[in-house]
């Protein structure tokens, strides 16, 4: 039925190219209907999903109850930071209690890296990952491939820089990981001190300035400055920050004509982007990206489901 | 289709007479459905409303939510104190990143008068304004005339007495400018200090005595003292405001035998009112101005998504 | 249709033999169900569930979520503690506000005993009692029934031990309710300090030492040491409370060779059990406890909301 076999959707690196052309190929059915009629039928009706965000996230956890609701699912939305975590139940206890009202679908957000993998153990539904701690963040990763292809007519052999705070960034690391795997040529830019330690096996070109980095660029990737990350070490001021690593006309101005700027926001306006560079529907994807977020999410749910329902019906 | 043809419901600035009339109609329909079958058919069906509070109101986001999914809504309801907008993201970028999602129904409060409309410019959907600051909460209003409507058999030449906090209250503007526009005599009773700076202009009588203003009246509406949004100026001794303002057996003994009286909610028993009086059910209209909250955002809803349908087919 | 006639699920105490067992037949059948089809119909469809928390529950309320979403119906969350009981509303004026938007069923969580009932009182739908205070828990007193039932064939005439802080659990004053009117020999054990006072009434067995009280048990219900509930008197230490009162091997070895372990969770490991009996698939029937909560709630709403059609078709 599709091209994406698996239990669980927990990160970029288990993919193949083909599974994420599979992948965003759906996707992009869901964006055209969520553009039209909205005729996506409810291939999720019957089925619960439960969003379980141990770190709080308003927007991804919309992002991924829209999903659900336009597919026809039942969707709840569980607090996990003021929940039973609090009382001192472990993470396996809080996932066997789950797995015990027979869920379909769990979307989980979780602080650490590599707790979504230790719950998905755990349990017998399909389990996505929406970001757990430096580690993945999948559904982000597929989101802005799709916005970059729609934009671009295609996913391949094009110059991608990643800017900003890579250490802290699991989005660094899903785009990296996806981008590199369709054969693209991926520059990540920004300060060494937010620099992964690692990064010279990434495979990837590293730079400490814009304007070296974004020459002749075909996408231009702007990361989220992520201060609630940074334990003490090394905190930029932002005025600095901005003035070194944040986007505006000037460094822009090396990078292809028809480059495209995109943020997985929430965006600091005046810290790693110019709001009016933000804000130019010409170059700027940033809507398009929420956009397709929804879309990414569906596919991905929809695709998990099936494979559900396969399981059960073999079972 | 209906006499209300703009894409938002913001404030009830905007509202001619017949526009109110036709709202209060259409939920007046859905107050008979709900007490009977519940015959609402799905007029939201496939629809999203998402309830966007940035300021607490469990009554209030409770109301739009049971309209919303009686109506056959996706409902979502967004906690927008814990939210993005800690992370520093601007309301602007929040309505962008919402807008991108597709949603339908946007349902907004707001601690600041104008935030609503801000955002309303931003978003292809429509907007409901659930109270913006001190400026508006056209809903409260509408239930509050729909109130008064089937209890008194009309909604003019009515002597109608708006009681206690004046000047932090949105339902007290909202209210005075409905109820002046269907050609009422409106009377705002309370405390100088509690008083709107411009208050003569609004074309009503001020009083600073219960007895004097509540005489020969029709409606007594309570208001609710807003402590928390009283910025330390004045704060009346709450035994004190009672003695003076509290609405008791002896200060209505004044107003018309078959007086009604009104009150927002949540209330201060014993602080605005007497509870005695609040639990009359041969004078207070108090649980059904709740009951009528449900029908009136059921019937707003209901006109805006039909508007909604109606752009989007001349698109 | 179904033995039980009541408007609400306040507690064990108001049920007798033949109702409770009418409540776990039709559990029974949505539990098969679970594990197959799903096919339960959707006998609460048109309907409003609202779960109103005054005490934060993750598991309970997700567990009644599931349920209502599952048989069809409208579910709301209401988070009671950010609302406006902040704001000096009465317990009865918001159940009032409540009642006047026509809820159906109403599922309350309170930290008071009898706030529950005391709400019942003034709505016309179903209320179910989610927990209140140290009173009531009716609907983990059922799951545990039917937990026990599926295991060992039947609900009468077994030695159960209930075990640990007696004092502060609802769960233990409705299950011992529960399970003597099924005719069992019940037995509490714990620390004397953490017995309730009057519990030479109750008409159990009363046991200070682990070994002596679950001698030839078929049935060991731990309980979770409610540290939120003790207001200073003795706290145990985890590591002594482990000690004497903690279920380990050794202690088990005295009950019966088939002996089952259940806990409400959720569990402190290495507290009131050792962590590897809490994970022992042949013992342990602490997530098929979790399954059936789901299975009892269904039974209980659905009851509950044919009463309430009868009800309004009669009146």
């Amino acid at each position: 039925m599709n091209a994406y076999h698996k239990q669980h959707l927990l990160g970029i690196e288990d993919l193949s190219q083909m599974e994420i052309t599979a992948l965003l190929d759906r996707a992009d059915v869901h964006a055209e209907a969520e553009r039209g009629a909205r005729d996506h039928g409810s291939p999720l009706k019957g089925l619960t999903q439960i969003n379980m965000f141990f770190e709080n996230s308003t927007r991804t956890q919309a992002s991924f109850e829209i999903a659900g609701k336009r597919l026809g699912a039942d969707v709840m939305n569980m607090a996990m930071q003021t929940s039973s975590v609090k009382k001192g139940e472990t993470l396996i206890d809080t996932a066997l209690t789950l797995n015990a009202m027979h869920p379909d679908l769990l979307v989980v957000r979780h602080p650490h890296s590599g707790a979504v993998k230790l719950l998905a153990d755990k349990v017998n539904c399909a389990v996505l990952n929406a970001g757990d701690g430096r580690h993945e963040h999948p559904t982000q990763a597929l989101l802005d491939a799709l916005t970059i292809r729609r934009a671009k007519g295609r996913l391949h052999r094009l110059n991608i820089a990643i800017c900003g705070d890579i250490a802290h960034s699991r989005v660094a690391r899903s785009n990296t990981m996806l981008l590199g795997k369709m054969e693209n040529r991926i520059r990540l830019i920004g300060p060494p001190t937010l620099m992964p330690s690692g990064v010279r096996d990434w495979g990837v070109e590293v730079y400490d300035d814009m304007e070296t980095g974004l020459e002749g660029c075909d996408v231009v990737m702007m990361l989220r400055l992520q201060k609630e990350r940074m334990d003490g070490a090394f905190i930029p001021s932002e005025r600095e920050y901005y003035h070194r690593f944040g986007l505006d006309a000037a460094k822009l101005a090396v990078a292809k004509d028809d480059a495209i700027i995109m943020h997985p926001g929430p965006m600091n306006r005046g810290v790693e982007i110019d709001g009016l560079l933000a804000d130019d529907i010409n170059r700027s994807v940033i809507q398009e990206q929420v956009e397709m977020g929804v879309a990414v999410r569906m596919a991905a749910m929809e695709i998990l489901a099936e494979n559900l329902r396969e399981r059960r019906a073999a079972a």
